[in-house]
């Protein structure tokens, strides 16, 4: 299937609408190429705010936009349901769900799944939070075990609903244990008051010796200042064992009591298949040269948590965050104007602005640069950058209130248990479109 | 099970959280009762607004409220999620997907359920509209069927995918054939540049002469010219004959061919099992006396689109709306409050606030008693009713925001499609939580 079967332009297909897809097509409007984008979902998902989708701070809504509606005055934007299965670069198609799609200039932007390490228990039992439709599931399982919770007579049989074990002291497993902190510590007594608070437990564990290893040794000690005095234990220089869904134990012989695992411990970039293996790296990203074009290709590119550009200064290629996402795509679509044009290329350049956590209310941690500081005031400049990352005018405006009710109420979000939550079911997110041909 | 083992206090147990439940929780606040409400859902649904979740003009979370956060503040009430099986009127206990539950006074005010009227073909074809669960399925429905369209090389593939025939002219149906004609008429093409606005059809059906039928002839008259102008076809005298999934058949031999068949022709009361057949009324409604209390008990009382209270001014009942449930819920709190002190209880008598009906933009019917009117007027009274009775400041401000939105832009709302939605599957919305004991 040729999507645009009259074009006379270039045809440039992105695989993602995450950060760095929505770069590569805006830098391509109103120019000579026409932009097909396929994403699995129809909309972007703003991943930073993730957790509070799922501790029920935020609605789904407020942290995704429409694809198609976010480039409706774009004439030379395309967009399809549909995920991508197989590159073939001999004949310069990718085979999807929807069919066969022919590209001139393809960018790979397909983002990263989370990586269980081959460990089947821990990837059947576990819950990842990397999509809204993960992130509903543990907010649907979350709420539904308080429900049951009070259903139990006893505090052992309470105990397994009760204890939230965040595996991954990443700002993922860090912003959650602050924000499952909070509603213990602010909301549980209110909503249920058949719970005790003391019968919560959040445990965030970690295998490396700090939180937030990749921030600076100040952010990571004010973190976990943080977390504990808001009553959670934090777990360093420990490493899981196994989790069966009823226990998970860790090595050296301790093990906790729980049907709540979430696994944010580490991620894997989503290859279509197609590629040679020699150019799959560490934590199956995309081996690329300096402007994100993929070893051994001339018009197949590589941005974001899928690509890895090894260079003198980035020997394991860079972080997978949302500015070097951004980044690439921006200069990406610049180049891919470049090649259609035959000048020069730009090598890319990534500029760290630097990294911000929020723990709670009042609590954030900020490295910018060779600025480090804590507190409140980080916690503002975290609200004010995600707010204004948002896409959409409404969705800023919708956070900015649920925000503010919070801050004010101590009683945010909504708490909807919308679907039965069954860990057993098919993960509906996993199934593509049916073949349209 | 007996959800307060330590209670002196007669226990009212209140089967449902809609508008009609609520009102019987908050008249008991503070008085010497324990208050126990059991609702299959965590929330309460704001059902006026259900048609805008589902064409994603609002998020379902705009028109939530978790049941246990309205009642943060009330010390006698208490919450289960769970859906009552059968009434044991001979011990005073209920069965529950939860277990046994004990009352000293019953209150059933479960609502109803789309009355497909034993047609099991449209029952499993065609679309329910009655809960967020199915909201949400039909949004995703309606934006996987645009999705396909856009795949489908011809204009006969794509007319079963853009054809929208809606059964049932009541406020639903045509609340929804407006929201869809103005998503046609304003968003379709912006979204779906591949799609054509001619192609994609509205059609609003009645077996009854008039859409609206419960309005004046004059509120009806200009709710079908509105629609009319819209580009809806208005097909009133027209019964349904059949539909498969593929073709709507209708009695005369007119047909359509759609994928998209919502039904809003009729309810009916859902009762739990273990009354006497002889008071459950047409709509499966159950007989009540003047106060409330099922015919033949003491202690049991009906209220809302559940109950049929048999007068002489009423000989069918009450019409099944919000205002009567929650004037139903009034009286039959104070009345428990009468029964417990040994005083004279107050007969119900409904007062009758008038209708609204909203088509479009600026575009409404009101019957508010002698007085009609027509139009903007009519609409934006209807939009302050409705704020004005939304649960919560946050839902409140939320959707008038987007109202704002959408009113400025022509293209409110974000029309995500969260789940995959397979109409094969077993809803999740109809899985009861596992018992506990």
């Amino acid at each position: 299937m040729k999507a645009t079967e009259t074009s006379r332009f270039p045809q440039v297909v992105i695989i993602g609408g995450g950060f760095g897809g929505l770069e590569v097509a805006k830098a391509l409007a109103d120019q000579p190429v026409d932009v097909l984008m396929l994403d699995k979902h129809n909309y972007h998902t703003f991943q930073p705010l993730l957790y509070q989708v799922a501790t029920g701070s935020l609605e789904a809504g407020s942290i995704a936009f429409s694809l198609r509606k976010n480039f409706d005055d774009q004439k030379n934007f395309r967009f399809r349901v549909a995920e991508a299965t197989q590159i073939n670069p001999e004949k310069n198609t990718i085979d999807t769900t929807i069919g066969e799609i022919a590209y001139d200039y393809l960018v790979i932007a397909s983002g990263s799944t989370t990586n269980f390490f081959g460990n089947k228990d821990i990837e059947h039992h576990a819950m990842p939070m990397k999509s809204i439709p993960e992130a509903l599931d543990l907010r649907y399982m979350l709420l539904q075990h308080l429900e049951e919770a009070v259903l139990k007579a006893t505090k052992e049989e309470r105990e397994p609903y009760l204890n939230f074990v965040l595996v991954g002291a990443g700002p993922t497993g860090v912003e959650l244990a602050g924000a499952l902190a909070e509603l213990r510590n602010n909301i549980l007594t209110k909503d249920y008051p058949e719970l005790k608070k003391d019968e919560m437990k959040v445990y965030l564990v970690d295998f490396m010796p700090r939180v937030l290893s990749a921030m600076s040794e100040q952010a990571s000690a004010a973190a976990k200042d943080f977390l504990t005095k808001m009553g959670v234990e934090v777990l360093v220089n420990v490493k899981v064992d196994n989790y069966d869904g009823e226990t998970i134990t860790f090595e050296g012989g301790k093990s906790v009591r729980t049907k709540n695992v979430i696994w944010s411990a580490g991620v894997m970039g989503s290859v279509p298949e197609g590629l040679d293996k020699d150019i799959i790296m560490r934590g199956n990203r995309v081996k690329t040269d300096n402007i994100c074009r993929v070893e051994g290709f001339e018009n197949i590119f590589a941005i974001g948590d899928v690509a890895a550009m090894i260079t003198n200064d980035t020997p394991k290629g860079h972080p997978g965050v949302a500015q070097v996402a951004i980044q690439m795509g921006k200069t990406t679509g610049k180049n891919i104007l470049h090649l259609i044009k035959g000048e020069t290329t730009e090598s890319f350049k990534y500029f760290d602005k630097g990294s911000l956590a929020t723990i709670g209310r009042n609590k954030a941690v900020a490295d910018l640069g060779k600025i480090k500081f804590q507190g409140f005031f980080a916690w503002v400049v975290w609200m004010f950058v995600h707010l204004i990352s948002l896409l959409g005018f409404r969705n800023k405006v919708v956070v900015f209130i649920n925000w503010v009710g919070s801050y004010i109420s101590y009683n945010g979000g909504s708490r909807l248990i919308i679907r039965r939550f069954v860990k057993e079911a098919v993960p509906q997110d996993a199934e593509p479109l049916p073949n349209s041909d």
